[in-house]
């Protein structure tokens, strides 16, 4: 919580490497097992976030329904659904952060091509792997619980009745952004090498990030900042309304993430290193 | 959340070591008195974890009961509930992680065997001792909730109305498998040697996985995920629905743990390192 | 949890570096971009902050309003409130901490200031960067809420019903006490060297201050503990209690954030290290 | 997860170091500013968690009060209550682990002196500020709610209607016995040496026990596990009943730390690494 951290860096020299950009279209990683790996870990991932996080959902709801005599308090309540989606994104980014980086998240895998973290093709794949992936998850869950699964909105995003489309598409702009933003801070290579707390956490945060933007924005979208996730469980619905919605859940967790790669990459990082250098040489 | 990891790792050769599989039989183990322990710290920490979850349980039903005049909302709720399987699992294996290997469960301790990580008798002797603790863990909660134990259902696992027994295995085999895939992906020794962040967590992403499940499958089965749980729960309460539904806690864990420990090291570990070992000869 | 590391210290000598006391102003970081990127950090970071803690307040008292015939078990609760605060917190200090100490809070930048962390100068532009950010962020929350904003409170600070100035005065700094003495405890650079999970952990314990202290003094003046959190809500809900209570939520975290800082300078660090050495030569 | 920690230590011999046992009276501690620094340390650390967690116990009592027409899920419910002990625990230990050892609760001085961790003199004068910390703490309580705070019971612990005091006794026992060998477990330094995951993590699995024990036994004694906590509450509580069930509130605890620290020297450390050496050389 001191600028000592700096100071350091400036005696020492550069005590980090940045890796190279990665290539937009780069045929050798096509060549290796890794590759198809980590597109069957991203599926994997995705499935199983789906199928938890939309079974808490239904669940929820089918023991609070007070047409069936529940006891209001008797669910796991938002905050628990909250936790589900949170909760999931922590451990799936713990179990696969080393085989595929760890997205389960087309808005993140976007965020990272921008950043030229990751291939175009690679960012392609993922995307279709956490989409299938998501079809999959919410399919599982329809079929487990038939007879509440349209019932009760199929974990659907939808906008709230009484918020515009603008506010929508702003809460999931907003909301991406600071998912993607943590991903960054957690994955930064600058400053894992200087400060020893940044990767031993980094799925934590990632789960928090999720969490802390459901407990904003269920209220106002039912809170995507994933359009596999909202892709998925519309596919599976498959109501008017949700597919009417459908674009917001795409074009605002882009948007997000663009902004949070633009604001780590040119503000954070790459002004500081490279375009004011000159300050530096003053130093 | 780059695939910097993999490349460093084809740079610099082979930087972890994979224990040799565990014998079927291994006569040695009987004589050391750490193999003695660990059955005993198997059996006190699986104690204590049905114990206090069951406690809770039985607890939240007495303080909400409306036909007790109580508060319907006075209780930890269903979300204190799943803390409570979560977080005791948490605290467990960060406890006896380093005495037993940290199981406190039979559907873990049967993929370990399976990925060849304990004997067979290891895993057996393991499995008894759980058993065990779980019906002493049990047994004291009746002791102390006298009054209470029989009305509230006693902790024991049954498919809940509503639910075909297809879906109670599913919703078993699912859960179980988020929870094993976390255990292999926390204790793998390859990824342990390249991201700082694995062994470091490794008990806390366990008991969320734990957390999560309950979250998404108390409305269907209460939630097995751990024989010994189910088991325990079952001998205590004895009542007839709780035993006919009883096959579905130990056949969904163990194919849950079976087909985790076949992706952990059939796809994610076993084909990249050996199968397919051509690929890399052309990186 | 024993002496050991205390005795190990006397053997081995001085093992850390407390870095030289931080001028009063300092003209030459006035010259590096690292100081402004800092002052974009904590305004977006304070942004942020508010966006989503003010929208969780709004959100779930629209959610649960009786008046709208909502079930007033629906939304996340107080506790979800309280995991809002402490949860971004954790996610921004651990986002910002390697770019601007982060701090997010006026209290905290006072009491490192007091300590001679950062320099006047710094201080005052992060005080001024918070107060922007928090009156953005809650501006956003008005934008995206207009139907909900006025009527549910603004998420504004004022002193409950039945409570005295003194007791509202005494929870802000006892409050604000409990937050920044875990951040001087997480940041202390003797402690940093011979404990290690201190500043591996480090932003989760500050989130859990913040998460900890709003469950005791929601109740009491909805918890303030960080003046610019309170500036942006008076600003934006512009409401004659808010301000009339407002001067609270600066004298008392500033006062508690004095209380802490001369706690942990003056009994945990430098009365051990400087004005007591003569017990020391004794030992 | 697996075995092979343990065969890595018979390979390479003894890789850690347990220091000498505590001397009962060490008299050269008593001219040592750090041992007064303890003190003070102790204190205030049980003064704000009493203060924290009781007044986190009446304000959700004042909000969720039927009589005064209050809205009965509006506060942060007991499962606030069980994240307001464990949670401050977790921070408390996380500030005073380097200072003092971070006992806060008399039980837990006891089980570590018990195991020669700390000489009698300092675990009795750790038990004397714990209790003053915690009457004063309880005292600010009762300042801040004067309208409330003997109406809701004044945080006391007391045996609830329909257990018989033996149940209290042996909730008390066995919550006290997760308590004090999670510690255990968690400064072990045979297992500091061998698994990186026990040290960095400690305090945060020490503040999830015993929010694990609150959720599980606030129905039956309002869960003490801490005799500094009971004795503060019913010091300035004052009331028969609560003085009557007092003793259960240290006999239980202390017989709950004896045990584990019996467990934990016994039947994990000292047999293995003493009294059945004899086990090892044949290995």
């Amino acid at each position: 919580m001191t600028k000592e951290v700096e100071v350091a860096a400036h005696h020492s020299g550069k005590d980090y490497h940045d890796p190279p950009p990665a290539p937009l279209i780069d045929a050798e990683e096509l060549t290796k097992w890794s590759f198809y790996r980590a597109l069957i870990a991203e599926f994997v991932a995705t499935l199983l976030f789906l199928y938890v996080t939309v079974l808490t959902v239904i669940g929820y709801k089918s023991t609070t329904d007070p047409n069936l005599d529940a006891d209001q308090c008797g669910g796991v309540g938002i905050l628990g659904i909250a936790w589900a989606f949170g909760g999931m994104i922590f451990i799936l980014v713990y179990c696969t952060a080393g085989i595929s980086g760890g997205h389960i998240n087309p808005a993140v895998t976007f965020g990272l091509f921008l950043a030229r973290k990751v291939s175009l093709i690679r960012a392609i794949m993922y995307m279709v792997a956490q989409c299938l992936g998501a079809i999959c998850g919410v399919g599982l869950v329809k079929a487990f619980q038939s007879a509440y699964y349209d019932r009760y909105g199929g974990g659907a995003n939808t906008l709230a009745d009484g918020y515009s489309k603008g506010t929508g598409l702003g809460a999931e702009i907003i909301g991406t952004f600071v998912l993607v933003y943590t991903v960054f801070s957690a994955t930064d290579p600058k400053r894992n090498a200087r400060d020893s707390h940044v990767p031993v956490l980094a799925p934590l945060p990632i789960g928090f990030a999720v969490f802390m933007v459901h407990l904003a924005t269920i209220p106002i979208t039912g809170t995507g900042i994933n359009p596999a996730r909202s892709f998925g469980a519309a596919v599976i619905y498959n109501d008017a309304k949700a597919w009417d919605d459908h674009w917001l859940f795409w074009v605002g967790p882009f948007l997000g993430a663009a902004a949070a790669a633009f604001y780590h990459q040119f503000v954070i990082r790459a002004a500081a290193a490279k375009a004011l250098g000159s300050f530096r040489s003053n130093a």
